[in-house]
C-alpha cells in the first residue's frame, strides 16, 4: 500500500466528550494520522490529565513525530479560550472549573490551546473545511444543544471573557412557545437541536392528524435522525418538520447577518446531516427576511469535515487559529 | 492665555453630512486643535473634494504641521470601510457610490480612511473616549436612524463587505408594529431613533389619558430632545417614553451580548444625551433578559465624546483604529 504524504505543521487535537476522550494527530490538511481515545470517567481530572498525556506521548512515539508537534487543541462542552478553563456545567465527571489547558501543557510541554465545540468547529471549517479561504463567516452547531462561532475579519471571535457566539440563546419569536434548558423562553437551540427536531415532530403529530411513518416509532425510536431519513423517504410531515426548522434557521440568520456582514453560514453537526432538508427552506426565509443589503449576498454551506472526526479534527486547528 | 500642550500623532477628521462638511485637526488625545466647515451641497463630489482639499492644506500650513499629519478620516452615512466608498442612498447631493477616499487621497497624497458614522464613533470612544483601553464592546448610535459599531477582540468588525454592525436592523417582538424605512418591520430603529421616541409619545398620548405637558407640544415641537426635557421635569408620560425605549434597548442588548461577550454597551448620539433616563431601564431589562453568562458583567455607558463634536473626532480616530 503506497503511503500517502504527511503535510507539517502537525497537532494534536483532543475531542472530550461526557463518554470518551478520542485524541489525535492531525497534519496540515486535516488528515488523521494516528487516534486512539480512552473512557473520559476517572476517579479524578488528575488521573484523565496523566492518560492522556501519556497516550499523546506514546503516539507522538509511534509516528516519529518527536519534536515535530506545534500543540494541542482540545475541544470541550463549556471551554474557555480566554481562561484555558471548563467554566459552567457539563456532562463531564468533574465540577467546574476545569484548569484543562495547565493540566496539560504542565504534563507535555506543548503549548494548548483550549475552546467550545463550536469554535473549534469554526477554526476546523476554516483550516480544512469549506471556510478555507474564508475571512467571515458563521458556523451554527446543531446537536444536542445549539452553538455558534463567528469569524470576522479573519478572527475568532472570543469577546470579553470568551463568552462570544452563544448563538444557541439568541430569542426569537418563533419560539416562544417553547422553554429553553436556560431557563428562558424562545432560544433558537429549543427548536434546531436535535431535541428541538423532535419536539416540533411530536407537536405535529399532536395537532395534525396526517398520516406518517413517524406515527408508528416509540420514544426510543423518534430522533432527529429517523426525522431525517422519514423526510428522505417522502414522508410529509417529517418533511414539514425541517421545513419549519430551515424557517426558524433562516429567519435567525437573517438577524445574525446585521452583526459580522458574513460570506457564509456554515451548519455543522449531527442535525446539519440533514443537508437540503435544512438548507434549502433556510435560504428562502433568510432571503425573505434580512435587511437588503445581505440579500442574495450569503452562502448557506454544509460542513465537509468528516462526520464522526469533526469535532477531533476542530480541535487539532485550534493551535492553527 | 497658557498654551495647551499638543500629543502627536496628529489626524485630520472630517465629519461628511448632509447640510455642512466639518473638517478638524485633532491631537492624540481627541483635542480639536483647529476646525473649519463648509455648506455640503457643491455642483459636484469634484468640486467637494477640491474645497475640502484646499482646506485641509490650508489648516495644516496655519498650524505649522507640514509633514505631520498621519492620516485622514472620513465619517460619512452608508460610508463603506472596505471599498472606501460611499455606498446606498443617503441625503448627500451626488449619488451612490462616491469614491471618498480615491478623491481625497489622489488630491492630498495621504492615507484616507472612510467608515460610516457608527464605526467612527466606536473607534472614536476607544481612541477618545469611555472605551478607553476596552477591547470588546458595542456602540449604538441614537439619532435619526440607529446605527452600531462592534469592536471585539480590540478589532472593528467590517465583515465580508463593510456591513457589519447594522444594529438598528435587528428586529425584536417590541417592535412589530412598526415599519421600518428599510420595509422591514420590527426593527430596533423603529423605537430607539429619535424619530420612533416621537412615534412612542404620540401612541402613548393617544391610548391613554394621561396628563402630560407634551399634549400642548405642536407637531414640530414634539422632538426627542423635548420628550427628555418633559421627563426631566417630571411629566410622567414622558417618562414612562423613556421606559419604553430603554427597556427596548435592554431587550436588544441581551441578545447582542451574546455574539460579541461586550464588556460596555455604549450609547452615543443625539438621543442618549437622554442619559439616566434610558441608561435605568435599559440597564434593568438587560439583566432579566440576557443569558446568564452575561448578566452582571456588561457596563452601561454614555459617550463622553463632547456633543456636536463627538461625530467630528470620531472620523479623525480612524487612521489610529
Amino acid at each position: 500500500m503506497q503511503k500517502r504524504p504527511l503535510y507539517p505543521p502537525f497537532t494534536i487535537g483532543v475531542d472530550l466528550g461526557g463518554t470518551n476522550t478520542v485524541y489525535a494527530i492531525v497534519d496540515k490538511t486535516g488528515y488523521i494520522i494516528d487516534r486512539d481515545s480512552f473512557p473520559t470517567k476517572t476517579p479524578s481530572v488528575d488521573v484523565w490529565a496523566d492518560i492522556l498525556a501519556d497516550g499523546i506521548c506514546r503516539m507522538i512515539d509511534k509516528n516519529s513525530l518527536q519534536g515535530n508537534i506545534v500543540g494541542i487543541g482540545i475541544g470541550a462542552p463549556s471551554a474557555n479560550a480566554t481562561t484555558g478553563s471548563i467554566e459552567g456545567s457539563t456532562n463531564l465527571p468533574w465540577p467546574p472549573p476545569v484548569p484543562l489547558s495547565n493540566l496539560i501543557e504542565a504534563r507535555l510541554g506543548l503549548p494548548v490551546k483550549v475552546n467550545n465545540d463550536a469554535n473549534a468547529a469554526a477554526i476546523g471549517e476554516k483550516a480544512y473545511g469549506v471556510a478555507a479561504g474564508m475571512n467571515d463567516f458563521i458556523v451554527l452547531t446543531l446537536g444536542t444543544g445549539v452553538g455558534g462561532g463567528i469569524v470576522c475579519n479573519g478572527h475568532l471571535l472570543s469577546g470579553a471573557r470568551g463568552f462570544a457566539g452563544e448563538l444557541g440563546h439568541v430569542t426569537f419569536p418563533f419560539a416562544q412557545d417553547r422553554v429553553c434548558g436556560c431557563g428562558r423562553k424562545g432560544c433558537l437551540e429549543t427548536v434546531a437541536s436535535a431535541r428541538g427536531i423532535v419536539e416540533t415532530a411530536k407537536r405535529l403529530m399532536k395537532t395534525t392528524d396526517k398520516p406518517s411513518m413517524l406515527r408508528k416509532k416509540t420514544e426510543e425510536e423518534l430522533t432527529s435522525k429517523t426525522i431525517a431519513e422519514a423526510a428522505n423517504a417522502g414522508d410529509e410531515l417529517a418533511k414539514e418538520v425541517f421545513d419549519f426548522t430551515g424557517e426558524c434557521l433562516g429567519k435567525a440568520a437573517a438577524e445574525f447577518a446585521s452583526f459580522t456582514d458574513p460570506e457564509a453560514i456554515i451548519l455543522f453537526g449531527g442535525v446539519a446531516k440533514a443537508g437540503d432538508l435544512l438548507i434549502n427552506p433556510m435560504r428562502e426565509a433568510f432571503g425573505k427576511h434580512t435587511l437588503h443589503l445581505y440579500r442574495d449576498r450569503v452562502r448557506f454551506l454544509i460542513s465537509s469535515l468528516e462526520g464522526a472526526n469533526a469535532a477531533l479534527v476542530g480541535a487539532a486547528s485550534l493551535p492553527l487559529g
